[in-house]
């Protein structure tokens, strides 16, 4: 197992990058991570890579800052570290490819030179969210803004089978996000995609309410871009807002030590966005996990784990056999 | 100032709107309530609410069900509390009216009863969010499923009013929810209204992402119904994940009976939806709150205590002169 790892790509790269991946080695013996980033930028971590098992480094001519235009980058950022990650995983020399860098321009460069698996017209970016009682996974996070019935239709069916694979659901309940549960309810992406839902190899449960993501009512998800992205990005903001005032209230009782230490770990491990490593790009051809901007080094190991076991659970080749019916 | 209550619309009604209502009219001597409700529903509260001053009785003949169609219950249900109360708002009885009951039946018999203010194509739900700092405004969450960009940018001016008037909040910045800051980024609803968002009389400042909601970006967040919906909802079930995973743990560390009385209390009403009191229907020829559902006695305080506020600080007359433009 050998996955390509941007270096560039976070807010703290390659310090997250680099720490990240020498911490999924030492717990994986059988497994590979290929470092591709400048070389000034991980010339103060050469000791530590040099003497890493399983580490290989590519040094690369460019990185993609964060608001660079894809399309541009596409263009004109061959030699990027994104750009040369996909290269080695579309030539097969590596298994998989995490990037904690510019969304737009990994979906890009993954279109691109990977491809769509055929019978998908959209990718999708698929994140996980936790619940009291296990994970739901919410799809697509935005990587369209606008879709189709069809494409909620298909999201239903790529979720399905991450849960079963990467997840073990067997399965998995699959919902709709929407403002109400009856049919009929919502926009007319969703009540047109009611339809098409039912229809689908999926086990289909209907509509779902924003505040059922949390309540175990569903295993997968499914919503268009739009939606998904500010469903993700406003828990991302709930959780810090919530951590910010456990953390003013545990000063105010003077228990802010002893709390932060003991308490905050478990309670932070149960919310935290960083532990779920990132979201999976599906519907391309090849394993594209994208990590948030301001991954941690934990975030990127979580993201390395994501990758291996989309890889180890063949999710790519489960989509493409779905499809070719 | 008198306003009319449904003492039928919660799901613990009329238990919440009685207790509800005397908890206002204890704290304001200026303070009027007219209860809405089945005679065999209020019997048990009989002698409460004869002791009670400023507490008049309407006794009406039905209720409207949570799950009944809007337009069905329009056409059928015209002695029923929500029917009755939006009357003695139209005909000048009350100052407001306010209804934890069905949402969609509110607004049809607003809609049709006090009909729309000049200019507003389309009324819209506005609900305060709670963040470190203080409040923001965002509209709409739920009246209309889909908006075209002229409403986003009423919605933006309806929604300056509100904050200025009812937060005191000078110069309120408004903000609409994307996936991205750059001008360009989103969907067609949003590209289209950014334009007329910056030539609206509102402090523009942009597009937030969803995780910008909780940190005081913004005073005012506009978005389309759907999305709204959607983002309201999923804050109210995270915060449910957040108090179920405190509890959890405060129980793991045998610290949970000190926590909930100590703690909790100062945690929640922090983060509680409930402390909004509710949304504020805007657009429609009078003051209309609805609250949720699952509305306690507090929250039907709070609702009252919003109602007051709409009715003194002339939201509704406000709205009316920038529209008449």
């Amino acid at each position: 197992m050998k996955v390509a790892l941007d270096a560039m790509g976070s807010d703290a790269a390659p310090s997250s990058e680099v720490e990240g991946a020498l911490a999924a080695l030492a717990e994986d013996t059988d497994f590979e991570v290929v470092l591709l980033g400048l070389r000034e930028a991980l010339e103060p971590f050469k000791k530590e890579i040099g003497e890493a098992q399983g580490l290989a480094l590519v040094e690369v001519e460019e990185a993609i800052g964060m608001h660079e235009a894809p399309s541009e980058a596409l263009k004109t950022k061959t030699y990027s570290s994104i750009a040369r990650g996909i290269d080695l995983l579309k030539r097969g020399e590596v298994d998989a490819f995490v990037s904690a860098g510019n969304t737009g321009a990994v979906m890009a460069f993954s279109l691109f030179t990977l491809g769509r698996i055929k019978g998908i017209q959209r990718p999708a970016l698929g994140a996980s969210f936790p619940t009291p009682s296990g994970h739901t996974f919410v799809l697509d996070v935005g990587a369209n803004v606008e879709a189709k019935p069809v494409q909620l239709r298909n999201y239903a069916v790529m979720g399905r089978i991450v849960m079963e694979k990467i997840f073990r659901v067997p399965q998995p309940r699959v919902g709709v996000i929407n403002v109400g549960h009856e049919r009929g309810k919502g926009n007319q992406l969703t009540q047109e995609a009611y339809g098409l839902l039912e229809q689908a190899p999926i086990r289909f449960i209907g509509n779902l309410e924003g505040s059922e993501v949390f309540r175990d009512k569903a295993d997968v998800i499914v919503t268009d871009g739009f939606t998904g992205n500010v469903l993700l990005k406003v828990c991302e903001g709930m959780g810090e807002a919530v951590l910010s005032t456990l953390h003013t209230t545990g000063k105010k009782y003077r228990w802010r030590s002893w709390f932060s230490k003991k308490v905050f770990r478990d309670f932070i491990s149960g919310l935290n966005y960083e532990e779920s490593g990132g979201a999976i790009l599906l519907g391309v051809e090849g394993s594209v996990i994208i990590s948030h901007g301001r991954s941690s080094a934990h975030a990127i190991t979580n993201a390395l784990r994501l990758a291996s076991f989309t890889v180890r659970e063949g999710v790519v080749d489960a989509i493409k056999e779905e499809f070719s019916n």
